[in-house]
């Protein structure tokens, strides 16, 4: 398997044509799409071109969120539109870790001033799922090919430091693989084992893509496995409260 | 950056010279190491090698061990060797989740019935930034090349269904990546990210490896990111208390 950044992507504006900027740029970088590819697409770009961004100096934040501002040393407006992009609140921490409306458990409902233009934040798209499949429908259209396709946020974890790429919205790509009743090296079934090939593969990506100015939003996945392909739908990640784990 | 799974990987045994094995199927697979390669290695293999294997037939259980396997539908003896492994209990669910010695939570303490000997466990390994130590000495001095290793456990998480790889052990790969202060692509500074280069490999690596009987316990990453290399203890990617920010 291997991952393959896509260098220079221009800096992508609302109302761009995001399929069609990812194949003129794997164009530029000489790389030719093959069947079974996946692309992989970090949100922010997808919210850029969809629009999703706010700028601050238009909000005006209400009692609550200067009051938590505050607390959390924000500024009030972000805080105004991080609750608005929030179903659930989990913790209040530096950060505010809720459910977005998506029901991805993540810091500030997924919403960064990083990679946003001055003065502005970009929410998480409305349908990532959707955003992925219009990328996928694309290329298909295009270039003849069917390639799957990733859109990656980076978030914290719960009992681990560091941030890591995971899906928040796919086409093509199996977000849960069942290996339940597949038998391990002595034979004996295993009784537990659900993965998620979809996070595995955004984990890796987004280390590619780098979290600065490297201006490589987009990375080409090629002979990833087999058993990464396939319908599914970003939600079923989501991780049920009944079958709450952890906390 | 390219995941090349080593194939036909030997049955691993207690008392087997793991870095040896690892160079010797890299040989048989026509694979040459080179500078810079990150050997990821699953840790059953290494747990086997050390000889952390509990034949269960020789586990007497206590009293809390029988009532809590009733309660978990599991065999107590297989309770009482994730009590003896864990420091701190953190939830019973259907799986105990628990911190392990080292300072990890995950469910089971790490114990793992899959891809171990029929009536046998496996443990994590005792120190496994040691473990990896061993492997990258040894490829240092046997074939004169310079590697990472990162030792990898699959994982559960808080907010979302699907387990993934993660890094439990490493030598030459850096577990985090600090890059506040850096600028992003309007040149505006990070605030707030630190990533973790050394589990988005795993994740990757991991799928590669497959969960059942495909015996690639091992794969090659080559072209990793410069930002992946440096030294760090596994110790670090632990989130602690006083910083926790989910629950």
């Amino acid at each position: 398997m291997e991952f393959l950044p896509l260098r220079n992507f221009p800096i992508v504006k609302p109302g761009d044509n995001l399929p069609k900027l990812i194949v003129e740029t794997v164009e530029k970088n000489n790389v030719s799409l093959e069947e079974g590819d996946i692309i992989v697409v970090c949100q922010s770009i997808v919210s850029k071109s969809e629009g999703r961004i706010v700028n601050l100096k238009k909000v005006k934040p209400s009692r609550l969120s200067v009051a938590l501002a505050k607390k959390l040393g924000k500024d009030p407006r972000e805080v105004e539109v991080i609750l608005s992009e929030s179903s659930e609140i989990i913790k209040i921490a530096h950060v505010i870790i809720s459910r977005t409306k998506h029901g991805f458990v993540c810091a500030n409902a997924g919403v960064d001033r990083s990679n946003a233009p001055p003065n502005c934040v970009t929410l998480l798209p409305e349908n990532p799922d959707e955003s992925a499949k219009k990328i996928r429908d694309f290329i298909r259209k295009k270039l003849g090919v069917n390639v799957g396709v990733i859109i990656t946020d980076t978030q914290g974890r719960t009992f681990r430091l560091g941030c890591v790429g995971v899906a928040i919205g796919v086409a093509g790509v199996k977000v849960l693989d069942d290996l339940r009743g597949k038998k391990d090296i002595y034979g004996k079934k295993l009784v537990s084992t659900i993965t998620s090939p979809a996070d595995a593969i955004a984990a890796a990506a987004v280390l590619m893509m780098g979290e600065a100015d490297e201006k490589t939003p987009v990375v080409i996945v090629r002979n990833a496995p087999q058993s990464v392909f396939g319908e599914s739908k970003c939600i079923e990640l989501v991780r049920p409260k009944e079958k709450n784990l952890f906390v």
